[in-house]
């Protein structure tokens, strides 16, 4: 068993990630299960989620994780197969997901692990959907809603980066589950497409190429009751234009800002949120448990009645993690981004 | 009965309220009861409270009044004197509170009244308590406390603008009833000490001469879980800096912003609502009358205990009411404004 290891060589520039590499690749020495401690487990990790807000981790700010510095590995959310096991809440052949390094092999705390699966076999969309819809990208879209914005039917629910991992899945929770007319906004006709034609959102704006003032005003004449933030900047700033009385803003992600470098894009129209008497708020999905099982569960429903559309990214092979960590920041993904540990093998 | 009426003259501009005098006091016609129509009271104005956001309402803007406009008589909310009825709710001799005129005697429909007292006499300190602890100013701190804020005890409040009318009622209350930690802003080394050795608060920051940076950090070692903005704009984007896990921002005024013409203040930090979880909300204490019985009753308790201390900077006659509102927007006002129509004359 030969390890790889993803690592952080320099804090990304103005540059990333366009051009600019700040992770390297590495052959890194295998762990054994003779090292294993008591409350320790040996993992493979099979499956790895891309997020957005990586961009934060590795930019060295302090935020609700440790920031990754330049010679620490990566690490992210995966499922993963523990091997060995000196834990009492995990078996060998278990499928767990946690956050664990960027590599193929790892022990780690068993603290830091949920079950998923006890045993068996795990195909690749089982193991995708444990990061998407049944894992971060479905409760975020979820708790987002059922935290804050609480649409109720027949209100007018907002959607930016429409077409991306938590978008999607926020588009088809709104429509369906909320029963709310649901406007996405996204970059470009093909995305713009796909949230209307396949998600089935009521129209969706292409902020790139058209207008996106005059379009929330033909398409939200009575105003935005919720909208569901996963860009920020200029963007939220032109939405508070359109907000209505009591409105409410999920503050999810604010992808527009995590690359930048220079002076911060600054909100002017925030005081339309005391006119309004709207709210914005932050959240993370992990700062409300209690809101898992029943997350799970509608998620589950929809999956199964086939209400609930999920397109992969898959990168083929732990070494391509960098690239579909580039690859979401330029919004050049589509759907929810994954990387398969191991890469399928060409068939001859 | 001789009228007085103040008109708006023109819009105000960045010149407004130092030197440029946008109102003018007129000597109008006095209604008759005989004018009076089904539903209908004849009001004798008493006393006028005078509001920051009235600044908002002149300047021509669509906010949640209609605007005053040039030639429009302004309005504001008074206690007043029913002289005749022709109204199911209200007698003569009643005294009532609603949103009227800036002139002494009005006609007007009785669905914009409430009564605050039927009959007998009032002296001006029980007119004054209706506009300000038992009125807007009062149950906008508990409002802005209890559907928003939800301070626990110990926790930690900072307050800005604490030594104006709806802060020194947020003061008091964070320090008293939500038994917090109470940390006021405030300009200058004779407001801060009022704010300190009157209200009660653990420290006041005087912005004028102090590093509000610095002072925050000190002060606030664990950061702060609540923060009720009455100023909006800079001050603002410095407490985001300061917020920890879930901070609520009650977003109450932003008196910082009201007069300017310019480019609005932009803030900067907003993303911090992301990494701290954290809200922040406007409100009008309008939109919660489900809270107003508890919030007078939670007030009168402390009135009577006195552990509420109340200053009133009294403008003596209508014609003193643009002076009024300038003072409030200048920031040389001493606690809650408020006009006595009828001015009192010296005693010879």
């Amino acid at each position: 068993m030969s390890n790889l290891q993803v690592q952080l060589i320099k804090k990304p520039d103005a540059k990333y990630p366009k051009v600019n590499d700040v992770f390297q690749v590495k052959t890194a020495s295998t762990p054994t299960a003779s090292q294993l401690k008591d409350g320790e487990v040996f993992l493979e990790n099979l499956y790895f989620s891309i997020d957005a807000t990586m961009r934060v981790w590795i930019s060295g700010a302090k935020t609700y994780v440790d920031p990754v510095l330049p010679g620490n590995t990566m690490f992210g959310q995966a499922v993963s197969r523990v091997l060995a096991s000196k834990s009492q809440k995990f078996q060998k052949g278990d499928y767990v997901i946690g956050v664990v390094n960027w590599t193929l092999y790892q022990i780690i705390s068993d603290a830091k692990l949920h079950l998923v699966k006890r045993g068996g076999d795990i195909d690749d969309l089982t193991g995708y959907s444990f990061l998407g819809p049944l894992g971060i990208s479905g409760l975020t879209a979820y708790i987002g809603f059922e935290a804050i914005g609480k649409p109720k039917e027949g209100e007018t629910v907002v959607i930016s980066a429409a077409a991306g991992a938590v978008g999607e899945i926020a588009v088809q929770l709104a429509k369906t589950y909320y029963k709310c007319k649901v406007i996405g906004i996204a970059g470009g006709p093909e995305k713009c497409d796909y949230v209307k034609k396949q998600l089935g959102a009521h129209d969706c704006i292409d902020y790139k190429n058209e207008n996106l003032s005059k379009r929330l005003r033909e398409l939200t004449p009575n105003g935005i009751h919720v909208y569901f933030d996963n860009v920020g900047g200029e963007m939220l700033d032109e939405i508070l234009m359109h907000i209505t009385d009591h409105t409410r803003i999920i503050l999810c992600g604010a992808i527009a800002t995590y690359n930048q470098t220079g002076e911060p894009y600054k909100v002017k129209n925030y005081p339309r949120l005391i006119i309004k008497r709207a709210v914005m708020q932050g959240f993370l999905y992990f700062d409300h448990p209690e809101l898992f099982k029943p997350g799970q569960a509608t998620i589950t429903q929809m999956l199964k009645q086939g209400q609930l559309k999920i397109r992969y990214d898959v990168q083929n092979g732990l070494e391509q993690a960098p690239n579909g960590l580039a690859k979401l920041l330029l919004g050049q993904n589509n759907g929810k981004v994954v990387v398969k540990a191991k890469a399928d093998q060409p068939k001859l």
